[in-house]
């Protein structure tokens, strides 16, 4: 088949804190609530996080219920960061917006690479790399 | 922070179906498995489908297991495609190649979009949707 475009969606329970968490985190100033979704445009991604209710009615089409990845996850955002200050400064936001640090950044000792995790708050993983920390 | 690239991780259980599954239904000729993982490269989108154990590694530092969407589902792919046929294309496809056909494709009333839903081997959600159908 040939695809346009690509579009992820993700199921949020509130918009609000949702909202903040993405601006302060991923600094992104532009972004807002239309018809109960938030749109984030990053690198290569195209990012739907849609309110409860609008998701559900996606996943009643396939028969299916929500899932939260609160204790077992189905995806996980991998992004490239420029520095080690961008990984560091993401970890501490993340905390203060909503979200959670699930553990210690640390170096990777088979690559080099700095590497952290952070979850948004409902639970979505990212994990934040910079491949020449070693360096 | 400054993001240089984005990488979606999911899980797989077989890699060779969930491969043959990409190659045929998604119609990616050049793709491959290296490492106990395969890159698909879509419009707007970088996918590493990772063998279970590689992605149960990056699952334990985040302190979570892994899902998958059998019942319930954490993300959704919604795709633009170019043509009708494009979708029906894709459905016939995804019960031939170890996938399924969650519903009936159908037309929405709200915008016209013909849209429909397969999910691969493991149960990952695409939409397809052809948005000018009503035309």
């Amino acid at each position: 088949m040939n695809i346009r475009t690509t579009i992820v969606c993700l199921p949020v329970q509130n918009l609000e804190l949702t909202l903040n968490y993405y601006k302060h985190v991923f600094n992104i100033s532009d972004i807002q609530i239309e018809e109960k979704i938030i749109t984030v445009e990053l690198p290569n991604l195209s990012l739907f996080l849609m309110l409860s209710d609008v998701y559900e009615s996606y996943c009643q089409k396939t028969r299916r219920g929500i899932h939260y990845p609160k204790h077992n996850v189905g995806v996980i955002f991998s992004c490239a960061l420029n520095t080690k200050l961008d990984v560091d400064t993401a970890i501490e936001n993340s905390k203060i917006y909503g979200g959670d640090v699930p553990c210690e950044a640390e170096i990777d000792p088979s690559y080099g690479a700095y590497v952290g995790y952070i979850s948004d708050p409902d639970g979505h993983i990212w994990e934040l790399v910079h491949p020449n920390s070693q360096a």
